[in-house]
Formats: structure tokens, C-alpha cells, sequence
């Protein structure tokens, strides 16, 4: 790893966070409005590079040019979807008991400097602007990003733009810096002035960093996304109706090359769907040959597959072993195109603790179709699995007695079950919830997605008996009755924006 | 520690834990009306057997049975308010975002049976009762309680007076069971089935069970209250006034013999308030000399006031150290009654890393006056201390201008921050707050007490596409349009009850 020690907003951890504490009052400070415009104008300034982070993106990733000038278009919206957020005002969570002895008043405050880790997969969506990010600056965190070692220009790219667009708002450019290497990586979320870490990654170092935040002198939380191997059910009547199935589920485990944190990574269909079976393993045959993200994902995807294709009660349906073999053999520094894999197994196989590995996930275009015999087999297995980020179900309307036995143990372990729809291909919203049990996620309580994101970053705060002269300057905006009031719950009762009366 | 075989609902914990596990899935669908009846109807158990509570308590704390009466009722009125909270619905946070391909609905589920580690100091309102019970059952989650081995009689009283009232209404007693003994304490955090912990207690014992929760393979949170040493800062005019500051200072300082977590254990004043300091040490002289509520709070008293009171920089106001010292000179099984002592340092001398244990919490009838020789030494005496629960401001109009230096780094610090108010004397409600940054709290971002408690053990859930048919029961609940319809936010607004319509 080279620095560029010219690059503004990148340096130590030591500088790097000391100066987003010193931009952390301001910051808290600046009031909504200002901070909406700030996330808008980073969209903006997002969209205004297009051109350039496509083209850096497409050579340091391998993703197809069109699939990243779509995600910087995502990205720039989920900016202003977060502006749109702080403008509400909900997330402030304003309440108000009144008592004679003075007023109780609850609101959520941002923590300080927080840490970001973004993905390998999606260098925009998931990276130094992506939600982590988003959400933060939304709450009023300032944000240290680690810069990934994937895609270092893309981080650099996005991480100038993003300052140029804090300086034309009028804000610190400090509200966004960024430190990069693997010891940059613990020192960070190790630093006594970093409040939160939000992570994006492999369990192994997710695990690895929520540890290190763990056992801080004074903890701190780990908003972590780790692994998910994401099972896709077709049950019974669905399967019998393959031309209805096939293409969300194709687009479940394909999508971007098979590395999304939402593939199907798990099939379960009846053991005599046959048709359906041929067609999976079909159209994996006629699948392009994806280049992956990076050497390490490469050689992973090549070990990976041929270790699973070897265990007893496995089945190889679709994938040259010698071609996935290639990338292995050629070294870590590969990125030749990988063959699409499809594995067949069965529940009693994949249950077995022998076979512990079906159950983990593998980044690239590989999924395994795990036959069952029965609902209640089929139940018993989904309750098995590790928790994960989504599950889907596909049915028709003959399989709705089996979906009711079903679809609450999908619930139990899945962040998100969807219906007859592709798991992959999240939509960012108010109802967006990207998370799961661990490892899908290390804070089940929370998302990493959408608008209540931005709750990781806040922590509540009770005054009593204020005066409404000193009252923070986020709950004094209220008293005006603008467009631009507060949401707030009164005596109990969720109401509109606070009136002028209310804080007098 | 010797177990009482007999009492239903007590036993080991594997037992325990199995039959809170059998009992999840029917509490998590019983639906919101009948969970708001369970807590009602355990508000009027606890009532009914009030006057046996009450002298059981008396017996084990050594507290006052007018103090221990009065917990009954906030006890039972802390289920009732949660009850509220359960028919009101907004804590289901029920999102729905519409799209052509199928709406995204997002709510709250619970997280399943959680263990609750009760206080030593409110034997009903943080007991087996508390609110963390309170909470937790209001959220769908069984709860296994640890008994406490300061109050077991008080405890098992309780459990008793929960499960009758759990089979009055209609729901599985085993929605509420109790383990006993230290192992017994670690084996419960760390049990597959457990999914969360609330604790309140000591820093030592809730670091540890803290490190069990975050070392597990699939780490639960833990949602510790631990010490608070609470600050309650004099500023320059209203010491001029001492007989207007007085009432809240002595509440604050000397609640339930010092024992209570917002205790004010720092008052910080001007160092020429002599004044003031003769008054406050003349009612640490005349006050009553309390009987603690267990030898090993007497005898942590007695050797922590005695260490403090040797430090160098540190003067003695009052407390007769031959009084404090009798109990450590006694042993541990000893319970005399305490001498209030009231120490006197500077801010320098506060700050002496030499002197760090006066910036630890010490139970008992216990403060330090700190004197300030500026407001800018006042203030970076507030932001070198550990984080609190409470801190309080007293203040007349002349100290707004420093109220307003002074009240940032105290909202910085502390969860909740009183004006002219004692810090003791928590209002439980839908704007309470009680945490703060660690060892305040565990979890910064949530509170042990009042309406939003319940959060902690809930997770997101969303589905997408579903049909209305095979909705879970309370978010169909909501399709009636009647009183107990939920409110929602579609499509990023909030709003009333769901309508029909809109599940359909």
C-alpha cells in the first residue's frame, strides 16, 4: 500500500481523527437544514465525477461500467434520501412529558467521530459514500473511512469529492477523512475518540475488529456485515411452474457475479423437480464467465467451490472443476473469468457437520440446490441455517398452506423474506432493513440500509426542567412551526411539529 | 446459596431457559392486547400481595417500608405504563413503503427469552419485576431472571406473584422463570437460547457478564447499567443562594441512604461558597446514619470512604471516621448503621490521577464538594469525568451565560441533565432516559427505564411482496381500522392506524 501523502482528508489515524473530533461540535451543531444540503450536495458532487469514478471503478473492480453508473446513481440518491430523512425529523425521536416541576424533554444526539468500513462489491454503495456514511454524516457523526485495499483510487476519488462538496456547502471538509492499511484498521477502532465502527466485510475480520471494540477500556458498538448465505425456497407448486421461478431466482444467485451480501446462495426446491433442476443448471451453464473483484476473492472462489464440489453427497450439476481450478493454480494474483458452479445436495447432506461448509457462504457464481423431501424437512433445515441478511420464498397460490408453515421460520432467521421476487436487488427506503442474526449482522437490532440506518449513530439524551432559551439548538428549530418543525410525541401522544408554546 | 425446589418457576438453568424457549413463539403471537392484559394483571398481583412484599423487603434491605411501599406502586405502575406502550403500537415502528413489485413492510419483532439481572438497591422497580421484565415481556420476549443474592425471599415473592398472574391472564407462566447462583448467572448469559441480557449492578460484575456476551460464538447484547458517580455543579450566583439550592442538593446526595445510581456523589461549587459548603456539611452531620443494604455495600463503605478521605488534597467536612471504619473493623457480616461522610477537594486535585477513586461511584450516604475556581476549570473538570446516568445544574437567571458554557459538556456526559432539580427521583415515562456512556451504560444508545426500553429487545423484520393472507398477527392486527390499530409510516410519512386498504 503507496500513500499519497498529497491527498487531502487522508493521513494518519491520529491526525485524521483528531481533526473529524475537532469538526464533531460544529457539526452537531450546524442544524438539520445545513446538514441536508450537505448530503445533497455530496450527491451532487458524486454525480458531477461520474464519468471518471465509472471508469476508475470498472478498471480497479472488474464490474461491468453500466452496473457501476447505476450505483453511483444509488448512491447519490441514498444521500438524499438521508437528506430527506433529517429534514423529517422523526430520527430525532423528540418527546416531551409535562410535569409542574418542569418538563422532561428526550432526543437523540450523534455519538462523535465514527469509523467506516466499506465493501469490496460495492465500491460506491458500500464504500467511503456509501450508507455507513450517509447515515453518519445524516446523524451528525463526522466519519474516519477505511480505505479499502480493493479499490484505493475509487476511495480517493469519492473521498475528494465528498470534501470539495463539504467546502461548497460550508462546511468542514473534516467531516469526512479517510486512513488506510490494515494496522490503520485496528488503530482506528481502537482510538479512544472513535464512538462506533460500521463495517461492511468477512466474518473473519469483521469478527476480528467487533472483538477489538469489544474489549476497548469503554466499548464501543460494531455495526458489522459480515457473511450471509441466503436461502432462496421453492416450494412445491412453484416448482412445478419452473418458466414462474426461473428468472428471479437466476437473478438471486447471479447477480453482480454472484458477489452480493444478498445471493441465493442455497436452493431448496422438492427432490423431484426435476425440470426445474435442468433449467437451473441450464442456465449456469450458458452464465458468462464473470471476472471477480480482486486476487483473494479469485483464488477463494476457486478453493471454495472445489472444496464443496468434493464433499461426500454432493453433486456437481454445472462448472468445469478444472476451469474454477485455474484461478488457484495460477496463484492469488489471478483474476482470470471464473465458471459458474452449481452444486445439488441434499437436506440430510447439508446438515451434516462434515459438510459445515455448504452452509457458509462463497463470493462469485455459485449456489447449490439443496433437495428436500418434505416441508417438515424442508423447515428443519431453514431452522439450521445461520441467521442471514434475506430469504426468498417462491410459491402460487396452491403452496400457501406450506408457505404459513414456513415462512415463520424464514422470519426467525432472515433480516428480510421476500415473495416471489429476487433476494438481491435491495430497494433503499423508510421500510428498507438490511440486517439479520450474526453473522448477517453483529446488531441484529439494527440495519445498515435505509432510513433507520441512521439510529446507529445516535444515542438519547433527557433534559429536565430546561429553560427554553438554553435548549439545544436541533429542539429550539422546532419552536417555530415551519415546515421545517419536529415530529414530536407529547404526553404520549405522536403529534405534528412542536408549537412555539410547547418550548416557551 | 440453597435453592427452594419447590417454587414453581425456579430451577436450573437449563430447565429454565428450555421452558422460556417452548413458551416464545405462543407469547410472540398472542397478540398486543392480550401481552397489555399480562402486565396489567401482574401490576395488580404485585399489589394484591404489597403488604408481604413489603415486609419481606423490609427485612432483606434494611429500607423503609413507607420507601419500599411507594416502590410497590411504581412498580406496578412501571407494567401498566408498558402496557400503554403495547397498545399504543408505535413501538412496532410499522413502515411500509409501496412499490408495483410489492410493497416493503418493516416492524419490530422480539428477539426471544432474555436474561434480566436485577439491582441490589430497588429490590421491586429493578427486580424481578423491574423494568427491565416490565420491558421485555411488553416486547414479546420471555424473560429468565437472576436472583439476587442481597434479596432472594423478595425475589422468589415476586416470581411467584408473576406466574399467578401470567396464568390468570391466559399466558404460559413460563414467560417468566428464575435462576439462582453466580455459576448459574454466567451458564444464563451464555446459553445458546438466550438472545439479549439486562443488567444492573456493579462495574466488576457487569463487565464480566459484558466480556461473556461479546466472547459468545454468536455474541447477544448486553444491555448493562453499571457505576455512575453523577455530578451536580453549583454555578456561581445560585451558591450565593444556598437556601434555594439546598433541598435538591441533600435529596440528591442522600436518596435511600446514598444508594441510589443517580446519586449526586461530585457537587461541584465556587471556592469561595463557604457558605453553602457549612450548610451541606451540617446536614451530612445531622443525618440519619442509615443501615446499608448488605454487608459487602457496608463494608465497601466503609473502606471506600476511609481511602478517600486519606488522599492527599482531600479534606474531611464530616463523618466520624472511627463511625465508617466499625463496619470494615467487624467484618463483612456485619450491618450497623453508616456515618454520612462529606469530603471537600479541588478540581486539581479531583484530576490527580493519583485521586481517581474519587471519580469512582461509591454506595452510601457519601459526596465530595468540589471547589471551582473558574467556570473554564469547571468545565474541563466535567469533561475529564467518567460518563454518568444524571448530572444536575443549579442555577439562578444571573448563571445563564455560564449555564450555557457549562450545559454542553454536561449533555456530552451524562444521559440526562436536570436543572434545579435533584438528580435522584427518576420519572418513569414516554421521554425518560436512563443511561449514558459507558460505565453509565453498556449500550449508550438505549435506556434502562421509561417507554423506550422496550426497544432493546426487538428486532427489524421485513417483508417484501407478501400477500395480506399470511401477514404475522400484528401487523394484520392493524387491518381492522379500530382503537388498536397500529400508527404507520407509509411511504415515508407518518401516519394513524394502518387502514384496510393498505394491508389488502
Amino acid at each position: 500500500m503507496t500513500h499519497d501523502d498529497q491527498l487531502d482528508g487522508l493521513g494518519d489515524v491520529a491526525d485524521v481523527v483528531e481533526r473529524a473530533r475537532r469538526a464533531a461540535p460544529g457539526f452537531t451543531n450546524v442544524g438539520r437544514e445545513p446538514r441536508a444540503r450537505l448530503l445533497e450536495t455530496m450527491a451532487g458532487h458524486l454525480e458531477g465525477a461520474r464519468a471518471d469514478l465509472v471508469t476508475t471503478a470498472a478498471a480497479e473492480t472488474a464490474l461491468d461500467p453500466d452496473v457501476l453508473d447505476a450505483e453511483v446513481t444509488r448512491t447519490a440518491d441514498q444521500l438524499r434520501m438521508f437528506a430527506g430523512v433529517v429534514r423529517e425529523g422523526s430520527y430525532l425521536e423528540a418527546t416531551v412529558d409535562t410535569a409542574p416541576g418542569g418538563d422532561v424533554m428526550r432526543w437523540l444526539r450523534p455519538l462523535g467521530p465514527v469509523a467506516v468500513f466499506g465493501a469490496s462489491n460495492f465500491p460506491f454503495a458500500y464504500g467511503v459514500a456509501g450508507g455507513d456514511t450517509a447515515s453518519a454524516l445524516a446523524a451528525g457523526c463526522p466519519v474516519v473511512a477505511k480505505e479499502h485495499p480493493s479499490h484505493p483510487r475509487i476511495c480517493r476519488a469519492v473521498l475528494s469529492a465528498l470534501r470539495a462538496a463539504a467546502a461548497a456547502a460550508g462546511v468542514s471538509p473534516d467531516v469526512i477523512g479517510m486512513v488506510s492499511g490494515f494496522e490503520a484498521g485496528a488503530q482506528l477502532v481502537t482510538h479512544p475518540d472513535i464512538t462506533a465502527v460500521g463495517f461492511t466485510g468477512s466474518v473473519g475480520g469483521g469478527r476480528a475488529l467487533f472483538d477489538l471494540c469489544a474489549a476497548r477500556p469503554l466499548p464501543i458498538p460494531f455495526y458489522g456485515e459480515l457473511g450471509s448465505v441466503n436461502p432462496a425456497v421453492v416450494l412445491p407448486h412453484a416448482a412445478r411452474s419452473p418458466e414462474r421461478v426461473i428468472e428471479p431466482l437466476v437473478t438471486s444467485m447471479l447477480a453482480r457475479g454472484g458477489q452480493v451480501c444478498t445471493k441465493a446462495g442455497l436452493v431448496f426446491l422438492p427432490d423431484d423437480a426435476e425440470d426445474l433442476a435442468d433449467r437451473l443448471r441450464q442456465r449456469m451453464l450458458d452464465a458468462p464467465r464473470p471476472v471477480l473483484l480482486n486476487p483473494s476473492i479469485t483464488a477463494a472462489y476457486a478453493a471454495g467451490t472445489a472444496r464443496r464440489a468434493a464433499l461426500d453427497g454432493v453433486e456437481v450439476l454445472s462448472g468445469d472443476a478444472a476451469a474454477t481450478g485455474d484461478a488457484a493454480a495460477t496463484g492469488a494474483g489471478d483474476r482470470s473469468p471464473v465458471s459458474p458452479v452449481l452444486l445439488a445436495t441434499t437436506v440430510v447432506s447439508l446438515l451434516d457437520d462434515a459438510n459445515a461448509d455448504l452452509r457458509d457462504e462463497c463470493f462469485g457464481p455459485y449456489a447449490v440446490l439443496v433437495r428436500y423431501r418434505s416441508v417438515a424437512e424442508l423447515r428443519t433445515a431453514l431452522a439450521a441455517l445461520p441467521s442471514s441478511l434475506v430469504a426468498g420464498v417462491y410459491a402460487t397460490d396452491g403452496d400457501l398452506p406450506d408457505a404459513r408453515d414456513v415462512l415463520p421460520v424464514l422470519v426467525d432467521r432472515a433480516g428480510r423474506v421476500v415473495w416471489n421476487q429476487p433476494t438481491s436487488g435491495l430497494r433503499v427506503g423508510w421500510a428498507t432493513h438490511h440486517g439479520g442474526g450474526y453473522p448477517a449482522s453483529t446488531a441484529s437490532g439494527t440495519t445498515s440500509v435505509g432510513a433507520t440506518a441512521i439510529r446507529r449513530w445516535l444515542r438519547p439524551s433527557a433534559l429536565q426542567g430546561w429553560p427554553a432559551a438554553l435548549l439545544p439548538a436541533e429542539l429550539r428549530d422546532a419552536a417555530g412551526g415551519d415546515d421545517r418543525g419536529l415530529p414530536v410525541r407529547r404526553n404520549g401522544r405522536l403529534n405534528g411539529p412542536l408549537t412555539a408554546r410547547e418550548v416557551s
